[in-house]
């Protein structure tokens, strides 16, 4: 926990705010801290800042926060993902949101056991807590966007537009070719599409057997390409990690390219 | 599993390979394979091929195998990673064979506890079926070489060079910048080194706290680069996955730039 974040129902208008539970712990426990201490917070979705300890008792800490002014901006990359078995989406969503992502669109595929939609994996009582564990590690306070939809088709062809307009769009697809995304940063992705670096991606990867041929030719119909991390297949978790380093690193290098 | 490893000392002279345990449930329980049927197969450390289903019994499975003539080659990039703690160093070892590293060298650090080196985790026993998995997964045969080393000092100075004699050299510290590597793929990264793109790359990446200042310098001393992935703090699991994948995207597009 490299940052404690603060639910905005725990901060009162003077500034200071009563934790409990994992948080408390870890200030008790982990850091050790006293009253006096400084600690890293930030408010959910709200801006960092740090703390001073007032109080350590055995039900609760409380904190005096200085908040900065600016809230830090949304991750600027979305992830479409086909629900994955609940083991590797338990897995996922810390590292997701560790990583940074704006916005999970979690989606069935015809590849994706119907029950996955069953667990409570995909509850936001069973989730919240992984992702800001995820951002308390990361030192973000963003909490991505969840939204779960069970009909494919219905989330491409009508949801889609609204929840994601962004142009620039990827789909991840098993492939020969390693890393297309950097074959030229000057060539093809840099000059031809000249996307406008203050946009978002929009990434999809599919279940572990990959899209139908159905489901690939409607993202490619929406003006997702395809990107390959060359012929090695690999679990979800391994790939959704893999795909968004390479895609935060490609939109950093046009950033740089430009500048 | 997409592809069956199979033991050198289970492959008979004549091309048939007798299976248990896991492989064995996987053909008959997964796969549903009859006597006649043909799935994709692989000698560990050797060449893959696929194998006709001969006999299914309660107790084994056995197969009549055609390999390929050339074993696959072993995936240019290595390992030196500061061992994590063992929950994570579990997680770890499939996704790491299944990106594909050609050697992980563990090693202490001042910030890795020194309990972790007494778990069970760094036991050949442990973890060989845990390698093996995330090759079955990405459908390689080359099982990476592990060594574990307690004294941070005596592997950096006396013990790298015989292990990874390579000179393109890279160390994982946190920073601002993110992809450095493909800050510029016709700079100093392609240009100024033109690094020989049949050279191996050596990739080292320190405890969840860091590199201590010592280690840092030693690791330049003999020739590692700074990376960063950037300002956000990654588990060291997420953080190997995200560096793994950037590296071999970053070596695919030199290779086409060459060619």
């Amino acid at each position: 926990m490299n940052l404690i974040l603060i639910e905005p129902t725990e901060l009162k208008s003077d500034g200071t705010a009563r934790l409990a539970g994992s948080q408390a712990d870890h200030i008790r426990k982990v850091l050790k801290s006293s009253p006096g201490h400084e600690v890293r917070v930030g408010l959910i979705d709200g801006p960092a800042g740090t703390a001073t300890i007032i109080e350590v008792t055995d039900s609760f800490v409380e904190l005096a926060c200085r908040l900065e002014s600016d809230t830090p901006p949304r991750p600027p990359v979305d992830l479409l993902l086909a629900l994955p078995r609940p083991k590797v989406m338990r897995r996922l969503w810390a590292q997701l949101a560790a990583l940074g992502v704006g916005r999970i669109i979690l989606t069935n595929a015809e590849r994706v056991e119907r029950d996955y939609f069953d667990t409570h994996i995909i509850q936001p009582e069973t989730y919240r807590p992984l992702l800001i564990e995820g951002l308390q590690q990361a030192r973000d306070t963003r909490v991505p966007e969840v939204s779960i939809h069970r009909r494919f088709k219905v989330l491409v062809e009508d949801d889609l537009e609204a929840l994601c307009p962004q142009r620039d769009r990827l789909v991840a697809h098993p492939g020969k070719e390693i890393g297309t995304l950097f074959r030229s940063p000057f060539g093809t992705y840099g000059q031809e599409k000249s996307p406008d670096l203050s946009s978002r991606t929009l990434l999809a990867i599919g279940p572990e057997g990959g899209w139908n041929a159905f489901e690939l030719g409607l993202l490619e119909e929406r003006g997702f390409r395809r990107i390959s991390l060359g012929p090695r297949s690999l679990r979800t978790d391994t790939a959704c990690i893999a795909m968004l380093a390479m895609i935060n690193a490609s939109r950093e290098s046009r950033t740089a390219h430009k500048s």
